[in-house]
């Protein structure tokens, strides 16, 4: 009876993570869109060729530093089923190290970091559900390796693992890609996150997502998907409508310490989880990311790794980027309904 | 000379109020753009009509707050100038008391609030910059009227005041308005920077904001224009590029007790503003909103009202959305350059 009354009335809600307050108010959604492009594109868009990501153009892109490959296939030529390459056009680069200026008012640091594309399928595939069950496995065990990678250079402090999915989500390529940007710092949405879990540990001694995943398994009305590691439900207080987070149900913190089953099994959740998301809102375009702890962490019991998938269903206005409010039309109650019809 | 190499190598730069990094990578603007609708929509939108902010549509919207008026004309019909009117399809509602539940994993509490529309001017303008200095300062007096209100409500302790132009930067309707929304929590990005600004302060016994306008007046690479009391630089380190913020030189917390005078000055200030980043950016979306103190409070030393002015220069992706790190691809030195040329 609750979920009824939600559809209705507006309400606040917490991030029981950061502690942000967002706003779920349905009637949002009756509002006239006067102005053309009002609503945010689906991701069905035009794709200029020829793509760079593609096999045969292994020159544009900077040297893979990972490849999955036939056997003899030569390095920085066909033959790959996925790929990872330095960004030709890098936030940041590897060739400075990191230093921050002793003016503490405009505080600067040479970019230094690692910014690189893991090109997900060798065919241009825009779509990542129609990847192939095998492909979508590679992807996740390519980001661990790559994170394990990562840990190996102590100049680094972060690996933040994106994917963007259509224009409106901000991909500028059309071919399936994901994006690993290491840095020198923790940036700042992971050392929020990090430190508002930390002192929830120290008032409760439980770590905020068991708690979440101990709430959502028993509450159920959140829950989009499950398998026998992992939970996918959509968030309590999302930034946008339809925002799910995918938990492991055991604890730990950092990615790499997943075998190689559960990220299988991550991998094969996930693509139902994109599967189900085009059908149940028109192919939106969307980004996944990767929570996962600073590099070399020993475990941390505080925090506990998960991947959050944000389709773009709204266009973010004023309140949400002058006050970091945001305002959602559809309740994670009503949404993980219509997803669940989806799923399969 | 520094401003010349920024040109060329990315850099890390520190907020000097959130402490939030972000990055200046000028290489960012060379990559391709293959996906149709990757780069943000510019300002010139369709827009239907009829408009129900328009005079003699007075009907279509809750009854007003606040009007500008012809001497003798009917309250809610037409003869205004400027009109405040409850939003027809609120993020937060007049009817219930604030409370919030027990459970504090999942925190919900009812929407509580008034959410306001105040409508710029008679005439069908979509371009703010088309108002006249009259509408102007109509506008700038107004915000000030509807604070000066909400301080009066004891259940209300913030009031967050912005306006949205274009699509892209969450408008869904063309005619020029702005938006306030008064909540009885202080939103997350205002808890954060007062947060901030008072452990600054209790270090340095200096307002963050009265040390920006010290070093920027004194720095003058990111100053884009000036007026007697206020300041208008490109943001150090901001989300997107071409950010501006206006400054008040001398110390005030709360926009209340800026004076008539000093608000036709800001207002003047703010129109030329538009007016340039129009002919610089060629028209874009963009927001403007108001950081003051919450409502009621005492003179605060730490902090400082003050505008942001967000063009959307960019399509934020997964490290912003994922990772709260934003990526900017013209360094402020180069924007305030190019935005001073176009002002007068």
């Amino acid at each position: 009876m609750r979920n009824e009354l939600l559809s209705l009335a507006p309400e606040f809600r917490r991030n029981p993570v950061t502690g942000s307050w967002v706003v779920v108010a349905p009637e949002r959604s009756q509002r006239p869109m006067a102005l053309t492009h009002a609503e945010p594109h689906p991701r069905a868009n035009g794709d200029s060729q020829p793509c760079q990501f593609c096999p045969g153009q292994e020159a544009d892109t900077p040297n893979e530093v990972l490849a999955y490959r036939e056997q003899g296939s030569p390095i920085d030529g066909p033959g790959w089923r996925l790929r990872v390459v330095p960004n030709k056009f890098p936030a940041v680069r590897p060739l400075k190290k990191p230093g921050t200026t002793s003016n503490d008012l405009f505080a600067h640091a040479s970019a230094f970091g690692r910014h690189e594309v893991l090109i997900a399928c060798a065919d241009h595939h825009t779509n990542p559900a129609a990847l192939s069950d095998e492909q979508f496995c590679d992807m996740f065990r390519a980001y661990r390796e790559r994170l394990v990678a990562h840990d190996a250079d102590e100049s680094l402090v972060y690996a933040a693992v994106f994917q963007n999915v259509g224009a409106e989500a901000g991909a500028s390529v059309g071919h399936t890609h994901s994006q690993i940007i290491a840095t020198p710092i923790v940036p700042d949405g992971i050392r929020h996150e990090l430190e508002s879990a930390e002192s929830r540990f120290a008032a409760t001694h439980r770590c905020v997502f068991c708690d979440i995943v101990t709430h959502e398994q028993s509450d159920e009305v959140r829950i989009v998907a499950e398998s026998a590691n992992f939970l996918a439900v959509t968030a309590y207080a999302p930034r946008f409508a339809y925002e799910m987070w995918v938990l492991p149900r055991s604890h730990a913190s950092g990615y790499e310490s997943a075998s190689p089953s559960q990220l299988e099994e991550l991998a094969l959740l996930m693509k139902r989880l994109v599967h189900g998301l085009d059908k149940t809102l028109d192919s939106p375009a969307y980004n996944w990311f990767l929570h996962t702890a600073p590099l070399r962490s020993p475990e941390l019991p505080h925090f506990h790794w998960h991947f959050e998938i944000m389709p773009r269903t709204s266009r973010p206005a004023g309140f949400e980027w002058g006050f970091d409010c945001h305002i959602v039309a559809v309740s994670p109650e009503q949404a993980a309904r219509e997803l669940r019809k989806q799923m399969h």
